[in-house]
């Protein structure tokens, strides 16, 4: 058999159990917030048809699908060495399924064929996607995204219940300053619309997108490189840049959309939206009206939301908003939706750096050594006898070696508690229990668990 | 924007929230239990190599993988439409990656990349792996493998601990009548060569291991067909049927093995398992030994076991066994290691049609409903509050259809509590709690939380 050099694909990733433990800690908190607000999980095949995604990620997106061969294709006789070459005519021929891109098509299609799921269905999703993106730091080609979203309903409810499940997974985490950004695609289509500005309202949105990254007046200059009338783009800009509490700033716009219902209608949903949040105790100083905020996606049609952590200059680890009309365009039927992505990669990366991970901790509490073969029995029994009272407890699988490899090995692993039988302990009825040099507690063979139950809660 | 009739790959599935947790209460149990015998959870990429998995899974297992093509190959310009027909030379030029097709070999690789961890290296991995096989009823080519294995011991301490994992993990999920059946490797071999039939050891082992399908007589059969002679088969299969006590049996084979030194290595090793098994306190009614247990896999060296179910009589749940030396063939370094595999769905489906799977039960556990336009605010405070008291509270997402859809949702996703504050309940600063027609109690606003924690248990 031959040997290969061990390596994972690029870009790809294994998960020791110290890192492991810790993702699954902060994916727990995430969880927990999810599910106090009533939504539950679903997971789709890793799998997509070829033609389920076709045509529904744009040509960049699906370039980076990672997509699988068929089986019995001519290839395969290649591969078996059975011919030389092989010609292909059709791409049908050798492509089935793709590797899921991102966790909104799979929930589209889910919908789809689940069509009488309880509505408003509140789903969330975490699971990995792959894309065949060039690996950098912090870019993987396999990676978790993590979806929240409420689909059948056109409530303002629902977008305001995104906003207040962000933060407090952002604060559960650990998160302190931090400020979620609220726009209103209706609202900014409506200003566009009022200046006069319809036809370029892509156009628009593009340069207005852009504008962490070039400023004002980078977005300026892009507007007028793509036609965009200096009596659009200027009063749009000025109108945009304001900043100012959220009610000002609606009584400012409201004479300019007046004519414009699609304007009006942004106005008044961003009213019932803000006011949703304040009844719920969304604490104020983690949201705030911004409606300059685009994002990037073309399929949102109401509130976009985005979560921006200021200190450190990090970037934005969430972001969503309402897309009434995607969905239907996959299963035909008309189903409004609202729905946010958290960063979970980011997050980590994030939390790494700023030493906010959960400690790891191991699972086991106790290594029970065996002392030596006459010792041995008694050792396995204590061991079943301590799990079964609830405690998680290892026997070293190499007793033959001594005690010394043992407790090095529990130190090693991080084992916080030895429990030790050797022939004075067995003869008196005993169970020596060691934290560290000159940390220890003899106990009574009987009681052997709820004093370690005791010893380990005083070293937590 | 082309609309695809939505449909899943054929044998993958879209787990819903009812099924999912139920999935998830299940594992959350078998994960329970490794981490009690202190196993840590690893996970690796979905895709692996080709390169790495080829020549390691039989031609059969190489036919099942599925392939990843290669970025950038000129198939993608057939895709695009750029041309009508590509030429492929070389396996390499299409393929890079597939899909993994066990748990086994991305540990072997695990291991070899990551030669410094603690050993024994304690690992479950709970992932899911991919086959192209042709799809049944109860064969999936998406399904999940639940392994536990311990790497860097030649102890007979670790299998016993395998042995009581498993034993243990289906008492947890309620199997009553089953038995693990546990053979060695050496002893049959050393019987064999014992009986001079050493040149037909492996044929021998494929014809015993269909011993269940095809009873003494087809294995009879099939030795003989096998070109195994008499001499050697008939004492063989006599020695193999017997049963017994697992001492008396192994005092019976010790004059036949007495001058074949792998046989009294087998010995010697089930006397040791035996002996830590009965140390450890695992039921004795849960495991027996058995000579003829060979276990398909060609690459185990020494105790072999298998999980049956006996009633219904549904076969093996879970099946492992000690490969001494095949890590080494991926790593190139010797490292002995003992595991098993627990066979999820076939559990799964099994506690399905048993009906032993646990109750699902909604997320959520209290639907604060909406009255009315005026009692909104209050609603969403409340909810707001419970869940700040760790309550999981939802609020109705189409609060303008009235209370009756309200109550319809409430009851099709199973939520077990109503807290309604309509405008009595809001002018006497109280809230009603409902958990059915008749069954409500009307507490004060202040105590909502308590009361209504109070309540859930009362109805649990």
């Amino acid at each position: 058999m031959a040997r290969t050099k061990p390596r994972t694909p690029p870009g790809m990733r294994d998960f020791a159990p110290a890192e492991l433990r810790r993702r699954q800690e902060v994916i727990r908190r995430v969880r927990t917030v999810f599910e106090r607000y009533g939504y539950e999980p679903i997971e789709t095949p890793s799998l997509e048809l070829f033609d389920v995604l076709k045509g529904k990620l744009g040509e960049e997106g699906e370039q980076l699908l990672f997509k699988v061969l068929r089986r019995g294709t001519p290839l395969e006789q290649l591969r078996l060495g059975r011919t030389e070459r092989v010609t292909v005519e059709s791409y049908d021929e050798v492509v089935d399924y793709a590797l899921r891109y991102d966790l909104t098509v799979p929930f589209a299609r889910f919908l789809a064929m689940n069509p009488n799921l309880p509505k408003p269905f509140k789903r969330y999703q975490i699971q990995r996607v792959w894309r065949a993106d060039r690996p950098q730091r912090g870019r993987y080609r396999e990676f978790f995204q993590c979806d929240v979203d409420v689909a059948g309903s056109a409530s303002m409810l629902a977008d305001a219940e995104m906003i207040a499940i962000t933060i407090e997974v952002l604060r559960e985490l650990g998160f302190r300053s931090f400020t979620t950004h609220i726009g209103h695609r209706k609202l900014l289509e409506g200003l566009v619309a009022s200046m006069g500005g319809a036809p370029h309202f892509k156009a628009i949105s593009v340069a207005i997108d852009k504008l962490d990254k070039i400023g004002m007046s980078g977005v300026r200059e892009e507007l007028a490189q793509r036609g965009v009338p200096l009596e659009v783009a200027d009063p749009l800009l000025d109108a945009l840049g304001q900043t100012d509490e959220v009610e000002r700033l609606l009584t400012g716009y409201e004479p300019q959309v007046a004519d414009v219902p699609l304007g009006r209608e942004g106005i008044a949903e961003v009213r019932e939206l803000f006011a949703a949040l304040a009844a719920m105790g969304v604490p104020a100083e983690h949201y705030c009206f911004d409606p300059k905020l685009v994002r990037g996606l073309d399929y949102y049609t109401g509130p976009v939301y985005e979560s921006v952590v200021a200190e450190p200059p990090i970037g934005s680890l969430s972001g969503g908003g309402r897309y009434d009309t995607l969905i239907e365009r996959f299963t035909g039927q008309s189903l409004p939706a609202t729905g946010t992505t958290l960063g979970l990669e980011r997050i980590i990366d994030v939390m790494r750096e700023q030493e906010m991970l959960p400690p790891y901790r191991a699972a086991t509490q106790l290594l029970v050594t065996v002392f030596g073969p006459d010792q041995r029995d008694a050792s396995l029994a204590l061991a079943a006898e301590l799990r079964r009272a609830g405690l998680r407890a290892e026997i070293p699988l190499k007793p033959e070696r001594g005690l010394k490899p043992q407790i090095a090995y529990a130190s090693q692993k991080g084992i916080p508690l030895l429990a030790i039988v050797g022939p004075d302990e067995l003869a008196a009825g005993q169970v020596t229990l060691r934290a560290g040099p000159g940390n220890q507690r003899t106990v009574a063979r009987a009681a052997a668990a709820a004093e370690a139950r005791e010893f380990l809660r005083s070293l937590a």
